[in-house]
């Protein structure tokens, strides 16, 4: 109780000096304080020592945040949210991006850790009886096995397991978000950390030493519930209640509050971050998609988004430095990040971006994320957008248009324009030889 | 001539677009222009393509232009300034930091190339002849092996082959800024390159292939004006032309124009151009500094510098995302560069960073360009860093000072303030067993 009354000290006279009014705070609390017989004295004191109103959660509001967290951070649809906490577990189902079922369980990994595996090690027995504990107390979820195939999973247990994963796979990690956790890898984790004494769960690369203690407990609880709604793997978000809490508010008046478009959120709220004024972006991605559109397959719309998510990104490292601005760009996706996509995805839009004026494109060390196929594909991308890039190299609209005409294995590229083309068809053509290459075609640029 | 134009004319709607007023523009020529015979045209057509009126500098302009690009992004006082370009070779003296003789010379990259080496093989006898003619048009510059001893030098060629250098050593490389160039590493380029055929030269890594049909020559001028004049080694700097002509009228009316501190100038802007309010940095820096002072012996005012730049920068990262910041601090500082810092301290300042609130500090693969000692500088600087962020986490300067008592293997460190430090103290202690390693030193953090 004194840490969390000197933590939420600290965080009122943060807010203090960095000029956020303590009526812009929402703080609330969940399962710790709404179970604790202390826990009226604890909000109490909290107002006191920092003037900040706790709210606390019912489980079922805690449940909807959970939900409003994971259906804005990945294209959940048809399927269950699970967050998994210290003290609880919430299981919310999902139809047509609609809440349906919820359910909050005292499962959490704190709490199962004391219950089941209170010693240093965990036996056979101990975890047998762990997930005999946690399907009998599903048991009144039915809904579970006939909800939809997808579980995305929130919270830090479910992080530090798929961080555990990713290492164990030898991926390149820039966070979680959107990694696919399987069953097996989950299991294969399970076995690890119970041959383990519990002081040693947090040498696990990925396990983060503050969270060893429970974390076995945690994979169990995890393992059972796929297990019992039949899921392959759970898709991980690093959205949580707090990001819930704020997008409630957010959307608001929607209802649900939801973005109508999870990744095209993301994309722009990227672009915004970094840059004042889209105009520029915006053109490229218009002249990227009209090439695209009149060279690619109706298959491709996969790439398409790609492509477009990277045209209206591809600058944002200007924020950085203009020098090496491609390879700021990079740096800012992967780190940043773009929730509703999955690693690979995002992997490929920084890399596109990446080479949107320079070098030639390769995968290199992101190459372990990507599937068969994905260097050609950033190849046509990076080629198509550097065309884009050269036509808008004035960055004032003068080419507003591209008319293409695509027989065989020649593309004749028209600019459209009510001013001088010279410019931009110069500039084309000295991209033309990746185009060329990326699409085996001849291209040709003329002015409108 | 086309291609400057349509360049020009590129850049001109450029401006446009990005609301940069054409009277705001200052555009220079040098050399090629000034010595062309079809010069006056260019420029006429030049005005009609773009609007610009460019100002052709005379040799004493843009040797001056040279002066202010180099003294205002390294720490030199007295030496030389070397900037060599296709058509000319300029030589300024530096003297207490104001400009002294000057002169500009014929012996550009491209002239060179096109009279001593034409071909695709450099014959011994040809680079002689180009080694004899250096020699010669330089021998009116008495005044060069009088100079002070650091030659600083500017251009496309010498950062090319300060940046082959520095692969060939195998060091991490952010830009060659503050790279020092030493005769022997010079001599090997100039080896290794004239053993190859001019078509082959731009394969050499570090060279750009652009530049590859020019850089035997430059790099013969070059070590010949390091052996006339004496000089051991040629110190790089980015800066160029642009940037003295720009600093030149940002700096005026001081004559001549100069910041009164490069490094501090450099670290000052760096911290502004990623943070609209410096006062919590400014308040770390001073917790730091007053720390460090009383820690410290005397002769470590150069780790003292790394120090206090570390601490106006250690958030910088917040730019780019809250979560794992210090990491992108650390990216920032390295990317972007410290003007009047060697690679080695602007390494050094970007770690101290890195580690200010997390991570056990290591030099990492920035290793290479340490000297011994440096990974013990790096933990006691992250250490006091760490501190110092400590007593100003709440980022509202309740602890306004600190009072600090050695004695032999116990540091006593009393917080002064008007309010609650308790807070303060309690992070501070989390923070005492890194200080306690990297002092070995018992840490006693006391309220005062």
């Amino acid at each position: 109780m004194e840490r969390a009354l000197r933590t939420l000290e600290l965080y009122a006279h943060f807010c203090q000096a960095t000029g956020i009014a303590a009526r812009r705070v929402h703080a609330v609390a969940t399962s710790a304080i709404r179970d604790a017989e202390n826990g009226e004295e604890f909000l109490a004191r909290a107002r006191e020592t920092s003037g900040l109103h706790v709210r606390v959660l019912a489980r079922e509001e805690e449940a909807f945040y959970g939900y409003v967290a994971a259906t804005n951070s990945t294209t959940l649809a048809d399927g269950v949210v699970l967050d998994l906490g210290g003290g609880s577990l919430q299981l919310v189902q999902v139809e047509a991006r609609r809440p349906g079922e919820l359910g909050s369980w005292p499962l959490g990994a704190v709490r199962m850790t004391e219950r089941f595996l209170p010693g240093s090690e965990a036996s056979k027995k101990e975890l047998k009886a762990l997930r005999k504990h946690v399907a009998s107390e599903l048991e009144p979820a039915d809904w579970l096995p006939r909800a939809g195939r997808r579980l995305v999973g929130l919270g830090g247990a479910v992080r530090n397991l798929a961080a555990a994963a990713q290492r164990a796979e030898g991926e390149p990690s820039n966070g979680v978000q959107g990694y696919v956790l399987d069953a097996g890898a989950l299991g294969r984790l399970v076995e690890e950390l119970a041959a383990r004494p519990a002081e040693k769960r947090g040498g696990v690369p990925g396990i983060k030493p503050g969270r060893a203690d429970v974390i076995l407990a945690a994979a169990v609880v995890l393992e059972s519930v796929l297990e019992i709604g039949g899921f392959e793997g759970i898709e991980v978000t690093e959205a949580g209640l707090r990001e819930g809490v704020f997008l409630a508010g957010h959307l608001a008046p929607s209802d649900p509050p939801l973005f109508p478009d999870v990744r095209d959120a993301s994309v722009r709220n990227l672009a915004a971050q970094y840059q004042d004024d889209l105009a520029h972006p915006e053109r490229v991605a218009a002249l990227a998609l009209s090439m695209w559109d009149a060279l690619a397959r109706p298959a491709d719309a996969a790439e398409r988004e790609l492509l477009h998510a990277a045209a209206l990104l591809h600058d944002i490292g200007m924020a950085v430095d203009y020098d090496d601005h491609h390879k700021h760009s990079r740096y800012l996706i992967l780190n940043a990040g773009l929730p509703g996509f999955s690693p690979r995805e995002v992997a490929l839009v920084a890399l596109i971006a990446r080479f949107h004026r320079k070098g030639d494109p390769a995968l290199g060390d992101l190459a372990p994320l990507m599937h068969k196929g994905d260097e050609a594909l950033l190849r046509r991308c990076a080629a198509v957008l550097r065309l884009a890039e050269q036509l808008e190299r004035s960055r004032d609209g003068m080419v507003s248009d591209v008319k293409i005409r695509a027989r065989d294995g020649h593309v004749r590229l028209e600019l459209v324009s009510e001013g001088d083309t010279r410019i931009a068809g110069w500039g084309a053509r000295r991209e033309s030889a990746l185009f060329e290459r990326a699409f085996g075609r001849e291209l040709e640029v003329v002015s409108g």
